[in-house]
């Protein structure tokens, strides 16, 4: 039996389960000459996923209404008619959430198990680890004794971003939800200070206090009130990257906050958007520091793993519910 | 009788009269070896002196309570003792209010007043037209085709900004206050198209149907409700050159707008405040330009000239109300 989860409807707002359908198919599935068959093992969920299930104007084709969601998945090759990849191969991509289905291969990654973990490479070797780095150099451009403020810094992309920061010598403050989140990234992830915004009444002289030398390099995983109280902290020529916006992706009006211009101006301050796709010439080499980290020990890395591919849409539910931490991943 | 107009207080909300006071002085001014003896021509005023005028922390000391106002001015040079500087020489520079005043020379430049009218060199050979040039070449990296659009069109550095896009081959519509401002730009300064926000229900169609292609490259002098409407029409990759914000400058409360974190996540785009002093290194180059269009007449200016030095506060609180056309300048 194939089962595959396909996408109902446009959620309004926040998503909820019915706004998923699931489909089980019995058949046979036939290889063609240069075709694999693909057995699903590692599925990633993520925020932007949001994003594609609207039908606005976007940098990916929306999702369509009655087709299969796909996110990056690690699969097992257990049938190949194609020279470049051999049974029980692993590989990466972006791949439909079906418990198996037939590829090309083109895309795909072959990934080496023995380097690390599967999981691994949905995460600190996949989109994830890629998404810091590239953010972090190519935007950021850090220079060492800079300080460095990260909002979402218990999730899959902030938890890597402050490691990156630390091992370049930056001084490194977290903002997370939960005292347990905040605890593990000055503890487990080496942050020098953290901040739980739920227990904080104003973040901005929170962030005075924790960045005494004001802050130079913001990596925005948030957007909303957090990233307002930012912006009276920056220094001169600071840098705003801003890599999500989990506090507004469901909202269903166009969310206010303070105007960022004035502050713009005053610190002759940047702001940019990003996907990791517009660093690709760049993946190479990420890859190969990511994972000389990595192996040197000075990356590490938390999974939040849940068993079941019935249970997809329900892990990438609690991505909205902070109930992560770091990244989230589904064990087919 | 030398007459200096200082700071009487920190204006709260949109400057007035009271917070000006003028100041009546006989004395000789006698010089010292290396001094020269200035004689007021031309005062420059800049919404950008607002910032100034409060104590918030800022790229620039804020002016200091019962010291004289400094802005951009052009003096003659009527008596020296410095070999740098002959009696008759015009200089352009950063001096007080005054009708006369010693300096050392330093951070003057002497001007020609053959290639180019006085008063030029406080606009378009000036601050104004290294803004427009350093923003749009430097932060907006143009490409021949591409969308621009400017708010503040008819103001001093808009106009120019506009007229130096149409020159790189861009396709250029400028956003202004009354419907004579809208005229010009098309008539005048050669915009492809021009909108009256005054006169607009919805900006934000108005400039989908104005920008057919969407927006490239934003050169924003104002902030607020239309820098709003411009997000949604950008492309990916826009660039938004944020110059200036004021819409907002006088306001006592922290503005709010539309968050622009969504729009610059989903376009990858990017927001880059600036002040011109940050690309001194491309002053020669830009002068050089600047000055080659201007004789070949490729760019053209407008000023709004003020008689009378004791005029000069209200043409700074003129220049909220919109009533200058391209340069706003004190002819004393």
């Amino acid at each position: 039996m194939i089962q595959t989860i396909l996408l109902k409807n446009r959620p309004k707002g926040k998503p909820t389960l019915s706004d998923f359908q699931f489909v089980e198919e019995k058949k046979d599935l036939n290889l063609q000459e240069g075709e694999i068959l693909l057995e699903t093992t590692y599925i990633s969920v993520d925020p932007y996923l949001r994003g594609r299930m609207s039908d606005a104007k976007s940098y990916v084709p929306p999702f369509e209404v009655g087709k299969p969601i796909t996110s990056g998945i690690v699969a097992k090759v257990i049938d190949s008619q194609n020279d470049k990849f051999q049974q029980g191969d692993y590989v990466s991509g972006m791949m439909d959430w079906k418990t198996q289905q037939i590829s090309k291969g083109e895309g795909l990654l072959k990934i080496n198990k023995d380097l690390a973990p599967l999981s691994a490479y949905l995460g600190i070797l996949g989109m994830t680890g890629l998404t810091a780095y590239c953010g972090l150099t190519q935007i950021g451009k850090p220079k060492a004794w800079e300080t460095l403020v990260v909002s979402g810094a218990a999730g899959a992309v902030g938890s890597v971003v402050g490691q990156i920061g630390k091992i370049l010598g930056l001084y490194v403050v977290g903002i997370a939800g939960t005292d347990e989140k905040v605890a593990m990234l000055t503890s487990d992830f080496g942050f020098d200070h953290a901040i739980n915004y739920n227990t904080t009444e104003d973040m901005g002289t929170a962030l005075k206090t924790a960045c005494p030398d004001g802050i130079d390099i913001y990596f925005d995983n948030v957007g909303g009130p957090i990233s307002d109280a930012v912006l009276f902290n920056i220094n001169k020529f600071a840098r705003m990257i801003i890599c999500g916006a989990i506090s507004v992706y469901n909202n269903t009006e166009i969310p206010k906050s303070i105007s960022v211009h004035p502050f713009l101006v005053k610190n002759s301050a940047l702001m940019q958007g990003f996907i990791v796709s517009n660093y690709s010439e760049k993946f190479p080499e990420a890859m190969k520091q990511l994972s000389t980290w990595l192996m040197e020990g000075k990356l590490t890395y938390k999974e939040t793993v849940v068993e079941g591919f019935e249970n997809t849409p329900q892990a990438f539910l609690d991505l909205f519910e902070g109930k992560n931490k770091g990244k989230m991943i589904v064990k087919v």
